[in-house]
């Protein structure tokens, strides 16, 4: 065979992409991973949607939250990668992806991924600050979608150095087999790291930067499709919208994002806008919502003895469901606690969390708490 | 990255786990196995259930009875272990969980798993001396649940041997998402060892025990639950109870188990009661069950040679789906044949069962025979 | 444990099988590989089936056609083979089988898989010198099975050189747990290989074989069973049947093909006939189908100097759906360009097809054209 190798040099390691085989060559990578994730949460696990949800029968939540099979790695070429992920829990295939990453001006990639949209949704459930997501999550992630993107970083350090990431993908969420239309969905976004190389898409200054590192990001997106949200599951609806026929809605939306790292503090937020207007029925609504959140790490010197290192986050998030009903609003205040027994590869967390809901549209409000405990585990 | 390590010395090899692969400070191991199980069954492979399933048409059955990846090892220390399971026929994820087994005495386990409840369904499908479970698991197993435990075993080789497992669960069984009210699963067993170390949980004395190896166990479960009994699948009802609402079926139950492996000769037993208090319907169901099962393997110096190990194995099971109505009763007399071409990895099992069907509260009865060939492969 | 081997010896490698793990005995192998197939269509991706597909909405398809995870080996001995492959976009079990391959003249193989029937079929995915199967496949391929069966090589070499399948399944299609009745399904195919080994079976003359290779193939099968034809999903029901009930449908089909690899240049042909016998309807069904295909590569040498290979392949195909309306048929023409990177395993290929439909017995005709472009990739 012409891609066999000698076998004698094949490297073989731990890294914290799981166990890796490199043959000699560097021709050919596989890395194998998984990952668990275990949450408990009291009265319920998933945020309040409407003013029903409120007053929901209490219930205590234990669940295998996720059980994610990770394999990654390159072939051919060390710049000709791949990388799957797929959920055991739910028999579901996330990413599926190949990437051609030679230059680090001008990549290309194709396949099934979460759109680099949002920082909080780019970032894995795995290396979160904070337990989950926001509020404000479900209604403007475009989430994972099928198609090609083009990618690159330019100006590598200097104070013009951006990220860009310019996509054309179906629209029809993850796992679509068909497009409903001959209408493609557009996503772009831009970051300007202006202190250099920019923080990771991970929560938490785990590694201490001593200097700062900062990025500010905007992103668009365009599509028309039957949808009007986007998640794991796939294309859904909003509530207020109606199950959607081909070409239905056309939705407009999005975000300016700011992130730091410094000095074991960590930063982020996101500013979101949507139009949503209705084809068939004519209607356009218009959503907006942010979130502000930041973390501090405490004995961030405990990681020379091996510690755990330990840290506090907090996080407000406000959504407007539709802005010409000012008055209706959610809102959410959010307390967290890490425990990095081995940074996001092996740490506990648990959070604690005020909903308040204001539908004054129809006269009522509601507010509720929730307490979660989440132990997340990498090998 | 903290977690890799150097290459030269990963240890790799064979086991009965399948490939593993350990770095050399053994703080990370992964064992990658595989398991088909083909069965042939006629007339049909499923007990029968109700009087009509005793005159449904025959069927010569063939099929992947099993399709198991099995990922296990440790991370990060020895003792922090975890397993999954994926059932690849049914796309369904068995186990997954995370351990911490630090301490004999005292160790600790979190996520979804079969629980230490009864000996056969403890076993493995793949480490079974009969061809499949008894007529009685089905009404009182408590299958997979997700939850947490702490267990251990005290007084290691003495008089006062004893193994124990308690567990918290949600009582929703496999793959669920939430729980149906605040009520949890509280589930506890105890082994007594008294002759030593107590026999392995898995079914024939394959290893030949020069010194008798013995326990007798107990074991009790409670559930509020919309369900009456549980299975791979999830949840579900047993005959004559209806698909519950949330918190609608307390249950309660206990098994005695012995369990013997004495010079290629095996041995055990359960004896089951359950209590189902219907809280909407008022209505309180009494259910009580056994079965008794003995193997001996005929050639057991056979194993030095290379050459298969046979064994001839028998089970009786009795159940009574309600004790009020003393005369109905569900027999199961099960001869089964196995060929180990090495172990429980690689065997060749035949069985024939007679089934006695006695209905006289409605003066009916049936019995039906059925022959079934397996073959499991571990890879 | 018995199965443990001395892990200093164990052989490591990159094959056209993925990374490959053998201990030193030769006992144990391990063979994990993966493929992603992206797929972009327009206006449809699907073959038209009706004369309303003609006229549907024009797409711009995207997808993860087809995302593969393969696990093979052996275990125990060197000829105790295993092969599993998951499909993780549908999560479906496709093939699981365990092979007994000691003798070259007589192997046997348990499980499921893609019986030896077609060899468009027979083809992996993967290996495809077009971009998709035929226009004839649906309607007469039998796809995957559960049963077992014996095949061999005869005289191998020689003129008398012969490889030959006999099957009996279950005749449910792939993923039954049950079988409808008593009645089985048999296939058997007999390969002629006049010029020596035969051609692989494979799409596309990449070897280049400077002396022929050919073969002359005939099969047969009979099943009955609720179904009209089978795919990846299972059983189902061609157009014009009606959704069956145990052991309706009586199927008898035979096929002859032929194959050719010769100096960059292949050929393959199939010709197909079909009898489908309704038990409760009375009626009798008749179908007909061929088709032509051959592809040329025309830079062979390049391949020396690690260049991609560039193919032009071009098919014909024919299709009855009941011979007592001679002029009721379907046709499809394809032109398709292949640019093999590193043979099949990295690939780009695009078709265009022009489609034929004549329905005369309704008075209606229609065509159409379909652009498709994909790219295969194995790691």
């Amino acid at each position: 065979q012409t891609t066999s190798s000698d076998s004698l040099g094949v490297d073989i390691r731990h890294t914290s992409k799981g166990f890796q085989f490199t043959t000699p060559d560097n021709k050919f990578q596989l890395q194998i991973a998984g990952r668990l994730q275990f949450r408990y949460a009291f009265s319920a696990d998933q945020d309040p949607l409407t003013f029903d949800d409120y007053s929901a029968p209490n219930q205590h939540v234990f669940k295998i939250n996720r059980a994610r099979l990770k394999v990654g790695g390159h072939a051919y070429q060390p710049w000709l990668k791949y990388y799957f992920e797929y959920e055991l829990g739910a028999s579901r295939l996330l990413d599926f992806r190949v990437m051609v990453e030679k230059w680090p001006w001008l990549s290309f990639k194709v396949g099934q991924w979460k759109m680099e949209y949002t920082r909080e949704r780019s970032i894995s459930s795995g290396k979160q600050q904070m337990l989950e997501r926001s509020l404000i999550n479900r209604p403007f992630t475009i989430d994972r979608q099928q198609g090609a993107s083009i990618y690159g970083r330019i100006d590598q350090g200097g104070l013009a150095d951006f990220n860009y990431h310019l996509a054309v993908l179906t629209g029809m969420g993850r796992g679509a087999r068909e497009n409903d239309d001959k209408k493609l969905m557009y996503v772009g976004k831009v970051f300007w790291n202006f202190l250099g190389d920019g923080p990771s898409i991970s929560g938490s200054d785990l590694g201490y930067h001593d200097k700062p590192q900062a990025s500010l990001a905007l992103a668009g997106a365009t599509n028309t499709s039957p949808y009007t949200r986007f998640s794991s599951s796939g294309g859904g609806e909003l509530l207020e919208y109606q199950g959607g026929v081909p070409g239905q809605y056309d939705v407009e939306q999005w975000v300016v994002e700011t992130a730091l790292k410094y000095k074991a503090f960590s930063w982020q937020s996101e500013y979101h806008r949507k139009r949503i207007n209705d084809r068939i029925g004519g209607d356009t609504g218009h959503l907006a919502g942010f979130y502000l959140q930041g973390g501090y790490i405490f004995n961030h010197g405990a990681v020379e003895t091996g510690k755990p290192l330990l840290e506090v986050a907090a996080r407000y998030a406000y959504y407007q469901p539709e802005l010409s009903l000012p008055n209706n609003s959610e809102e959410e205040y959010t307390l967290a606690v890490n425990c990095f027994f081995n940074g996001h590869l092996n740490k506990l967390t648990a959070d604690v969390t005020l909903f308040d809901f204001d539908e004054l549209s129809m006269n009522r409000e509601a507010n509720d708490w929730r307490v979660r405990v989440q132990y997340d585990f990498s090998f």
